[in-house]
């Protein structure tokens, strides 16, 4: 951690400094500059995380040099973590297509959906039984019966499933039914979920949130690792911009970022993203294109009928074009269709 | 609602579009244009909401001519609405001043936080137990004992207090210490937790999120009040933008557009908006002179101790030039400090 | 255009309304609702922009049917514009790559910097001689004597070349050097500029700029095309966002919405637009899946010397990697390599 | 400057390092920490500007401890610069309001809008003649004409006038009807007109761009003050983010960031910030409770009839409102409205 102390800083304040750092265990080294003091700290200033140098009315500013999350890191984990999503490998230079409607709507809606996208390519199946919407009249979702028919479908049509969890008492409910678990990105700084799914062994998709920086989806996903559980794959899905012409700003620069920050698997959710059912593809071979570990799009048998999302959900037929388009590019950058 | 329809859009799905818009009760009036036809729909086209008319293949966009709330309008409730937080009356014309520190520390750091802070002016008390932070390595509040605390100096000092709720299950035991309820920039889309909060009738102080525009806020609120509970402050504390100086970006243009179209109190927090506390001061002024109902300031003992935001934390004497600068600026547009 | 009325506007407001809408030779229809009064108006609803419907104390928004640009728009021309910039043709099915150094430097850095690119398979040169830079102390670029260099290699590397222009008083030097012009992202809204490029006929890269919306960059193209000059080519370089990662936030979502509003060719630059050498190439890959009609990269033969942009400007052994790495990406988009 | 080299960087790289920072007459000082090494700089860093450290591939960051501007400092300038335009003084203690249409239309509009707001309390007068529109169709202004209209109105009513520039060869022509210079938002990173401007001594007033955060803004008034010009006055207009209830969102927290690193006075401009009428009186209030020099209105004697910027200008009659609501608010934060 490098201090700056404001000019004009009294030596007693100083020192007192350097014996706070040196409380921790740390080593401190004063820099007497022309206009500003600086205190570097030698060791790993982690142990500082709990002082908050910036309440100090001294002190300028105190920039870490190391990462603020430690467990996610690749510096501590090199290699590519894989997760094991009921037998699906989502990681290393596996590409996963992920696909599903927005919310399960009937049994039929399910099976026909889900019976697509497997014909299609697609392994893991999406569907929501617990909506957040931005408005209280809008459809919430069919709640536990939704969830009853998400599992009979992922069983029948052999495609594990991932669904959104809201609360930490929705969790014994999803993982009785099989399904692993969705974190979206209104719940993505919601700590009391993200440690309780970290206390469990289910596989964790991790969104991350609309104001979110990429740091913060890491620290989010440290939660979780930090409480025992290491399955935790990262979803990039837009970010809140000015732009007015696409739903969310999806942000593929987050890719190599994170690819090189983390071990852990990161894939694209193109539908979310970009919010509009025709640029839902181009932005999907963009993402494999960047260096994803897989991509979640949503596909509804009937998009004009469907209860939530439809103007984003692929029409099974518009499916089976983005994945014979998609085959090529996931080649092209030596990676394998799971 | 205007329907704007694709060039080339068939005869038969455009019938088909204005015999769903006459089974939902609503009058379609159908404008044939020289490059698009449009539909425009009279009538409330609330009713509309369950139809995704953006996931129609023929649509190209459709705009609703109302707002997508009802109860928090002021179209529905034109008078200010005046909320009893234990005894303080906010909104109308009082100014109110809610003050505290970040986290509850201790029984000393809150006696003289908050014996500080009243005596200076402020009404109402603030103090988080449970905190949600960005790193699982921070401090994460004394839960249930500092709500204890919170509860105890609140009665001490005849200041009722405000605390952040994160889950349901945190509901009962606030209630039970007799506090009103705080929801965080990060909970402000967890639907679970406004409706729960919407199902009792505590008064409710809810933050917009980083990433939340107006109308997601008001949204939010309708979430609460559409459930039954009237008493929502709303709460500005900035949002997230590309600059870098401040911690956020305090949202002033908020307070005239939220006064416009709700008739709900609306309080500004200075102290998470700009995140620098020699700048609260002057944002604090700014607040009040934008027309909002209050301020909720962070206020600590010893701020360069504080477990939590001690950077933005005045120290008591700071509160005081605060207080001592404000109420000239309340008195000039026409507010009563309570 | 659909002019939405406040409640209580008076009929003789309302017929003036409609009055001022015949008078521009439209036809006005009136749509009593509910709750509010709307006025569609059928025609080209362009022919309304001198009227600012929205200063008007009644009119509470007046939301337009059409586009704002015409002569950008892919419904005025549906095919796909190529241009020839110095004998290379840009945009249709090609895939054309613009590399060079973020400034020209010397002739030594140029050619050896020209040579590897072309050996590499660019077909375009970029190198900056008037350089907008955010601090007066940093390198402002050659001028005219880099102009030279940057005519002497790109003749010798048979290489046309493009420049950034910043003034109208730039744009003879540069044309007498039979260089393409360059519009920055800080001058993207720089009308005069916009218009005296529009009054020749040399190609012009029009960067989008850091606050520029989609339609922001069509309008600012529309400012060209409707002097005279079709030669446009559009760039995403990244927009300002909260996120601090990356330099920019590269929106590659802008391109398959301009590939669809517009027939003008699109290219990426991803240099700029995530501005850290090693996530580069993963932008550039993902460009070309997204559908962009090429890139232009920063090289510099020797980065850690450059005096701008080192930190995002690939070496040449990186450059080569890069193409390696495109072109079967390229090939998976069913483009070709020009 | 605190240079954080990477994991493994070779003991000769680190010494050229060395040597180069000392050659440039600084002092590195080498710290050897567990997980990286670190070279802090002692002297006056900013000679190491020409310098790329972040191009460097061993270099993970270089993070400078003084701020990239001197001129504009108030470390450097510690008293607050008063600024003499037209006889009027900007800056101190004053409060100074400069009021006008967007757009200088005819002799007729501009006289009766200037003796009005002259009556309700303006001393400076705005008028744009040059025009950056976003569309080429829409009105570009009265150009030469105009600034013959604004310079006789200026001197019959006694007002300084304001004019927007967009290029060089507009200096002269705005100085000889001695009008100052307006430098809009679009315009900031125009260095060229920057550098201009700043040979000259005519006052200029520089808006904030739309993507400039404040450190952007301070580095391009530094281009000015280091060519010689020091009568630079800041404003702050609005910049771009997510929300879209206002036209853009006005950043009053740059006001008491700006007072603190600057010595320039600071106005703000809530027409264009928030960019709804009835949402103008508010902000300004805010603005000058947070401690702005001045503002600058859009007043207009007919904003329905106004070719431009009409939906946010005021009538005269909602300026004298907003001028008797603003008096008592300048006078609570002791300050003198000029």
């Amino acid at each position: 951690m490098i201090i700056v102390l404001k000019p004009g800083t009294s030596i007693e304040t100083t020192k007192e400094l350097i014996a706070t750092i040196e409380a921790k265990g740390l080593k401190p080294v004063m820099l007497e500059g022309t206009q500003r003091n600086v205190i570097a700290v030698i060791g790993d200033e982690r142990a500082l995380q709990s002082i908050n140098f910036e309440s100090h009315p001294d002190i300028e500013k105190a920039t870490p040099v190391l990462t603020p999350y430690k467990l996610v890191s690749r510096e501590i984990y090199p290699a590519n973590t894989v997760i094991d999503v009921g037998g699906v490998a989502v990681g290393g230079n596996n590409f996963v297509v992920i696909a599903g409607p927005c919310s399960v709507e009937s049994y039929a809606q399910m099976t026909e959906t889900a019976a697509a996208v497997r014909e299609a390519g697609a392994r893991l199946l999406r569907g929501g039984v617990f909506k957040p919407r931005s408005s209280p009249y809008a459809f919430q979702g069919l709640g536990v019966d939704g969830l009853g028919i998400l599992s009979q479908v992922s069983r029948e049509q052999s495609m594990p499933a991932f669904t959104e969890v809201m609360e930490v008492k929705d969790l014994d409910m999803v993982e009785e039914q099989g399904a692993a678990f969705q974190i979206g990105a209104r719940n993505m700084k919601n700590t009391r979920l993200l440690t309780a799914v970290g206390q469990r062994k289910t596989p964790v998709l991790l969104k991350r949130g609309m104001a979110a920086t990429i740091d913060d989806l890491l620290l989010a996903a440290e939660y979780i690792l930090c409480e025992g559980n290491p399955n935790v794959i990262l979803c990039e899905r837009g970010i809140s911009t000015f732009e007015t012409s696409t739903r969310n700003t999806l942000d593929l620069n987050a890719i190599p970022v994170l690819k090189e920050k983390t071990h852990l698997p990161v894939i694209v959710d193109p539908s979310h993203g970009i919010g509009v059912r025709r640029w839902v593809t181009p932005m999907a071979l963009a993402a494999a294109a960047a260096g994803a570990d897989g991509i979640m799009v949503e596909v509804h048998n009937s998009p004009k009928d469907a209860l939530s999302d439809g103007h984003q959900s692929l029409h099974p037929d518009e499916f089976v074009a983005l994945m014979k388009a998609l085959r090529p590019v996931v080649a092209a950058v030596g990676r394998e269709l799971v």
